[in-house]
């Protein structure tokens, strides 16, 4: 387990978007990276804080009051609790760190809700 | 709270070195940016994983078996209880990513143990 991971690397692996990868696990968080495109579904987090954190691209991510815009190197914690929707009008690549138990659609189950795995 | 953090802008903050610097908190863990040069002390963290994220740079990391060479867009995680020892030969901006428990130095106190204030 004592490795090196190239994010550029993992990403070249994901074809998809909106399904979190894990690449790697902390303290009981994962460090996930998905690539993103589009819009996704408003959601929170009942009692996980989320880090995003974008590589490549730039993310909005919409709140009930306002949103914020991230660019590549820069990242922006999402506290647990509060609404938010994700954009991608070109693509993303993201590093997420959160807890093991969030999930991508945090109190909402839609078709876009899915497990991640290892990559 | 919620807002958007850019590492280079809070990277052109830090003058120092081995002393890492707050930039966000989720979950009972800090996301602490810090500038590296030269050889740290060997230590290691008895109940905390902690998660290296090269920004700048390459950083070695020395093991009692073996060492991890880690580059810009390259991460490792170094499980709690594994001793080890950063070397960077050459500055390196790092993100750090460990629960709020987490000291510097580890088991070890010396003239480097620092605590990390938020920038």
């Amino acid at each position: 387990m004592l490795q090196t991971i190239s994010l550029a690397q993992k990403f070249s692996l994901i074809q998809d978007y909106w399904h979190p990868r894990i690449a790697g696990e902390l303290n009981d968080s994962y460090l996930k990276l998905v690539k993103l495109r589009g819009e996704f579904v408003w959601h929170r987090h009942e009692n996980e804080d989320e880090l995003f954190l974008v590589v490549k691209g730039r993310l909005r991510i919409l709140l009930r009051y306002g949103e914020l815009r991230i660019a590549a190197g820069e990242f922006a914690i999402i506290p647990r609790g509060v609404e938010h929707c994700p954009v991608a009008e070109q693509e993303v690549e993201l590093v997420l760190l959160e807890p093991k138990s969030t999930r991508n659609t945090g109190d909402v189950t839609t078709e876009r809700t899915v497990d991640a795995e290892w990559i």
